[in-house]
């Protein structure tokens, strides 16, 4: 039986849309009243696990699912081995550095040294600013990055931007974008080599469909 | 003025609770349709950051909130400086250590060498197992824990359980307690430091009314 891992949250529903025209149907656990972690699917060819975002790459990277759906921004976060399939071209959204609109700041290079930057991604902010060679002191916050620059405890964020919206409602603008993210097919590396033929159905199946 | 991180969440009602009682009312916080991350008490001599759990004792540190309440098992995790001043005594929990109902381990020492255990807490996991000796392998999950021995990932889970009811559901039990948490007054070093009187007239009014 195939395991594949599902995130719950934002991509769900359109994860559940692409196993469906690849003929596994998880939607049981788009149901109001649904409180189960593991779903099987219609044909019993396979089971999903619904987990957190950020908990895909555990279960895929440690065998426990075959295969699952995953943000790129959570990939670059992770530092688990996992086979990268396929861009999946949905859930799009721009992991950006925005500064408070009241700000001088208009590139990141404006940043003065040794100023702080709050980040649920810390890894991915450090890696940047390395990159640029701007020593800034990465400050990791769990949740509501925004309220780093509103409190003055940081100058900047590095954080998920889909809209907009949450930016604006927090005097905030984006001064760059660190890289575009979207769903990624993942795979456990062993899986796929295993596989006699199952997984590679699905995944063919996934690519011929995708974006369509 | 003082500025107070309150955690969202479990902790919120008993904390704006234990700051009414002192003469600091936040209550706006818990109306429904309150979506503002900062809130003005209603005399104006104090503001409240609400913030994730994980989150209080990155503003305490830091400066920008010179008190804050947060659950012991974070205070554990975290290695940031904070004063500890008061134990609030309410939001009990325990931080215990759980496997499947038909392994056969009833105690920590029977979990076999290098297995895998599951946590949120990994730090706090971590030092259980090397006060213990034990050697395993901590596999960091962000949600649903109890997902790992469900799928096979892990042997055990070390993680928060306050009635109980999530291990049942899971077909989980109990096999040993790390620590009871409870909710924490905390403060920033600095603030106690410089504080002329305003900090120290609502930490000695918390105390006095504590438990009551």
């Amino acid at each position: 039986m195939i395991t594949i891992a599902l995130p719950k949250g934002a991509l769900l529903e359109d994860s559940i849309s692409i196993f469906k025209k690849a003929g596994l149907n998880f939607s049981d656990a788009l149901l109001e009243n649904n409180r189960s972690l593991t779903i099987e699917s219609e044909c019993k060819r396979a089971k999903a696990l619904l987990v957190r975002n950020g908990d895909v790459p555990v279960y895929v990277s440690y065998g426990q699912a075959d295969l699952g759906i995953v943000g790129y921004d959570v990939l670059q976060e992770s530092e688990l081995k996992v086979a990268k399939l396929l861009d999946l071209e949905f859930g799009g959204c721009h992991m950006s550095l925005a500064v408070k609109n009241t700000s001088n700041y208009s590139k990141p290079t404006d940043l003065p040294a040794n100023c702080k930057v709050a980040s649920k991604f810390t890894k991915t902010a450090r890696a940047y600013f390395d990159d640029l060679n701007i020593p800034v002191e990465i400050v990791h916050l769990t949740g509501s990055v925004e309220l780093g620059p509103i409190t003055g405890m940081a100058e900047a964020i590095v954080d998920l931007v889909a809209t907009g919206k949450t930016l604006k409602e927090n005097g905030l603008s984006k001064i760059d974008d660190l890289f575009y993210s979207t769903a990624r097919l993942i795979a456990n590396p062993l899986s796929i080599r295993l596989d006699s033929n199952p997984l590679r159905d699905v995944i063919l199946s996934i690519e011929s469909f995708k974006g369509t």
